[in-house]
């Protein structure tokens, strides 16, 4: 099959986002990472959305605000989700179709299930079901002030790749880096797992109770070597390729035979 | 391989939510089409949170509020997303462990990457990735007072199924309803497209522009024969089984040579 982009005959056009937010210290790595590979325009909500997956604004407009330009980088902050973000900017820099979309450097790992959850990756699937190579990278440290050096070689070879080789048909990338200098790369498939005691319970008035998200990530398949959970696990960073088409195509003629009619 | 869950040996627990909200007349219809198959419980948005995808509510405490019982089934709201609905009953609910989870019915569409972007189907993979034999079903009508009657035999038929058989390890089911009584069922795979001409433009104050979601959905391949969309078209209720494992396992080998190190 043909890749999503042939090699770019012009200078590479590159559109970032980010869930953490436009003042994020990630967001701000990520464009200096690939200030050098081309005309880099960043477009990112202007408040955190962790957790906002695919989800996009309904009944609120949006709207663009420009930001100062910070190392020669066009900066613009938009008041919805990650997502928004990507919609708004094809939308409405029509002289800026890019050749590869970014996200992150997500402030916490996306690895496993993650995807479902994921701003981050939610920015990156809209990316790749119009068509544009689409990386989303996230550092395994929630720290706000993280240290992102030691994942400046992991960005830059992963997008050179894909600028230079472009992406197969519905097929995107979850790069999730460790905090320590990788060991290297490692492509490998997402790890089955979940979220276990997700709440903490909390008194609230009138005899009501108030929830807060806790809880901690469950390996169903601990003992897998394939998995992205695996490999970040051993020092390396994971790459796993993603698509948006969620079919599950293996069991569609066993389906059939169950409700066809 | 082994369906997720076999034959309930007692009364079955029927879990339900949807993305329109507790007073959506889909998520009643919903409630009363499979009231006699077991003990039915709904944990529903208390307003409408269409377009919420996969989204999790990170920072702000949730609440589930009971509202009064209608029809001998019990009705909770949350102030929270879909998925956020089905995780905190999971969480709270500990004697009501689902034998099957539904999410509907939604008033309007969700065939093709719609899967994206709905809240539907975001309850129905969060399901999914805990086990639950999880449906989402949608009605091709995004009219508030819809006419549900005609999708009432589609929905008992599949969910009388799925409570006898459950489903494959992974996999939860897509079902999209047309306004027209059904001319039978098929099991398909989710077409490609994407949405175009997304925002209309309005003027806002200092010289900004607001933008609103429009746009029309794009079928990539209008030709296909096996596909939701078509099979929408003609007529049919279309069965899309989905997977949460988004990993794009047909690639891995390529990518492996290209990115491993």
């Amino acid at each position: 099959m043909e890749n999503t982009t042939p090699p770019a005959t012009h200078r590479p056009r590159i559109l970032i986002t980010n869930d953490d937010g436009i003042a994020a210290k990630g967001l701000q790595h990520l464009a200096d990472f690939v200030a050098d590979f081309g005309e880099v325009r960043v477009v990112a909500p202007d408040s955190a959305r962790s957790g906002q997956s695919g989800a996009i604004t309904v009944n609120v407009p949006l709207r663009l605000t420009p930001q100062p330009s910070r190392g020669g980088i066009d900066f613009y902050s938009c008041n919805g989700t990650p997502v928004d973000c990507i919609k708004l900017a094809l939308h409405c820099f029509r002289d800026f179709r890019p050749d590869l979309i970014l996200s992150g450097i997500n402030h916490g790992h996306n690895a496993a299930i993650s995807i479902l959850y994921s701003g981050t990756m939610g920015a990156v699937l809209e990316g790749c079901v119009v068509g544009v190579p689409s990386i989303g990278f996230s550092l395994c440290s929630h720290d706000a002030d993280a240290d992102f050096a030691p994942s400046r070689e992991i960005v830059r070879e992963i997008c050179r790749n894909v600028l230079a080789d472009g992406l197969p048909p519905k097929v995107c990338l979850n790069v999730n880096i460790p905090v320590a200098p990788a060991r290297g790369i490692r492509v490998c498939r997402q790890a089955r797992g979940h979220w276990s005691e997700e709440y903490t319970a909390h008194p609230a008035p009138n005899g009501s109770t108030d929830y807060r998200l806790a809880g901690f990530f469950v390996n169903e398949e601990p003992d897998a070597r394939d998995t992205d959970e695996y490999f970040l696990a051993e020092g390396y960073a994971s790459v796993v390729p993603c698509t948006y088409d969620q079919t599950a195509h293996d069991v569609i003629s066993a389906m059939c035979r169950r409700f066809d009619r």
